[in-house]
């Protein structure tokens, strides 16, 4: 994997990755105004979890039509400058977290809050310590999967696939070792289902100041079960599911693909290595070679449920930067709203309100069609 | 307020809510099968959360015309026999928890699960003990507003409105009375953005075999802030929130409503009492009044924001049955998915997967349009 670094325009970092040595970065001919974020992480007293507040995102580019896609390769209106690419990660021009937001200086000296970054910043929405506040620091990127604005991360060849892995791993790597960030995390979101705002296949990544909640709940129970049982959570969770059987989807040598007991989504599925590792980046190589043929075998699959390409969100779960890494196991979480060939999961009161997922779909049956579909 | 009991014609209770003496209801003249759900939660043993799956959910009614509308009093598609009424309540025909489900005679003299009804059976998934399960005992009713199809609870005359308050207490009431009963949960989900399946103004509610995720980790910090301050948390933030004053939106003597200082969605308000009290059942009859005319405001404040009906859920969080009692206040969420007047917030991978909520519209401005729209 070669790796070449450039700036567009107005600053910001943009990294290619390719199979072949040799790309020369073509300079971005744009005169793009430079990016000004209003990026502000808040804590809610009331859950204790921190929500971002990004004023500046409401006016972000919605569907453009297909001649003005800023992910296609060159062109006046691409963020991309180079004529042709393999894999391209940059930073996102409408952040909801950036280490260009601005920081106040009179709060530099402040106490580490309470789940946030080590070199979080804080200070209080009107000053009141009932509502504790750091500015949205760290760092949004999007990864491009391929320079076809009409293709799919399924039907990519396998070398592309371990190529956008070899990219995530070192996004990883790259965003852990900034001062802003706590926690990497590496998502795709795929169709307008769930309010994709651009069709080009890509994913993105997100470098947070804190620890998010989900990680933050799951670092408690892994914490706990430790304490009760000497076990590993993540890996006897694992055990267990290849113990049941019923839910396993496909097994490799370093991987297990399953639909997880209590899966909340109507189609759900984990990804879970066999071995203990924080993150991509902690990934052999073999163990990136067989998640290639894996993962791109579990997207087909997901395409064929409904014979038509799923809306989903791919998300992994990585270990913060700064504490848990033997506590969580890096996972792909891989979920789809679709719940019919012509119905959608909504996410209303019960979810949204209460945080109590109801889920029409056994996990036994997902497991049992996504078997079927491969 | 007058309260009338009936049952369907599958034994289903039915319960009409009258400002007058003297409804004899109607007799349900329809042959319809017994009621069969299969409700079963299972904790997500990765964040110790309940899962609630129902097979049996996926076939529910979906839209139907509106000359074959269930909630419109009446004819033989109807779930309501009586050809007119004020407010009624009854059992969902498809309900997420019943306690009906059959509950397995062997695992009868079970231990209490972690977070589960005191009187929960637990058992486990592939027999599995990282896999707990149980019964997805409870209730889950649908309340409506009114016989009126094209009516909105914003446009009721205030009496109605009391009148549902009423309806709404009282079977807070009836619910926590129930065994199967842990939590109680009521609110209404309104506009097909966010997949409401019956256009009839109508809400829901549902009696929880557990403690929910949002009130468990609410009741985690209201007991660590008694700890560490003496104080009582919601009160505290009323009153900080009141002090500021930038993101009230009114206040009367007995409630306030205001938009919270960390708020996750692009139009959220809370609407908070005075006095600490745990639930809907435990207001004063001032309090109700008050609820009345500040809850119908709030609702057409929302209706003025886009100038067309806000698609919104509005939830009712109410302190446990057994426990928590002094810590949790009664308050109400109402929170939108509307960011413009042509957009929608998606729920995607920061939110959905990690539990980070991304907001693009600063609280303290929807508070002010909020306040304009009066």
């Amino acid at each position: 994997m070669f790796r070449t670094r450039s700036r567009l325009a107005d600053g910001r970092e943009i990294i290619y990755f390719d199979d072949r040595r040799g790309r020369v970065p073509v300079p971005d001919p744009r005169d793009l105004p430079a990016v000004e974020p209003r990026c502000e992480s808040r804590r809610d007293p009331l859950t204790g979890e921190w929500v971002t507040i990004t004023a500046h995102r409401n006016t972000r580019t919605f569907l453009p039509p297909a001649d003005q896609c800023p992910l296609c390769p060159g062109g006046p209106a691409s963020e991309i400058p180079d004529p042709g690419y393999e894999v391209v990660s940059f930073e996102n021009r409408f952040p909801s977290f950036s280490a260009r937001t601005p920081v106040p200086a009179r709060s530099a000296g402040s106490a580490r809050p309470e789940g946030s970054a080590s070199r979080g910043v804080l200070d209080a929405v009107d000053g009141h310590e009932l509502f504790p506040r750091m500015p949205g620091t760290g760092r949004c990127e999007v990864v491009c999967f391929t320079d076809d604005h009409d293709a799919t991360l399924a039907r990519l060849p396998l070398s592309r696939v371990r190529l956008v892995i070899e990219a995530w791993a070192e996004r990883t790597s790259a965003l852990s070792a900034m001062p802003e960030v706590e926690q990497v995390f590496v998502f795709e979101n795929r169709g307008v289902e769930i309010g994709v705002t651009l069709h080009h296949p890509h994913g993105q990544i997100y470098g947070y100041p804190f620890v998010t909640p989900r990680t933050a709940r799951m670092l408690e129970r892994a914490s706990a079960h430790r304490d009760a049982t000497g076990g590993e959570l993540f890996g006897d969770v694992l055990a267990a599911e290849r113990a049941a059987g019923s839910r396993i989807v496909r097994a490799g040598e370093h991987w297990t693909v399953f639909v997880p007991a209590a899966a909340r989504w109507p189609v759900e599925a984990h990804v879970m290595p066999h071995r203990h590792v924080p993150d991509l980046a902690g990934l052999t190589e073999d163990e990136r070679d067989e998640l290639a043929v894996l993962y791109r075998d579990l997207l087909r699959r997901c395409d064929a449920l409904y014979g038509a390409p799923l809306p989903y969100v791919a998300g992994w779960h990585q270990a913060p930067v700064g504490e848990g890494r033997d506590l969580l196991r890096l996972h792909l979480q891989l979920f789809s709203i679709r719940r019919a060939p012509d119905k959608i999961k909504y996410l209303a009161g019960s979810e949204s309100g209460m945080g109590a997922w109801i889920n029409d779909v056994p996990p036994e049956r997902v497991a049992e069609r996504l078997r079927a579909a491969g």
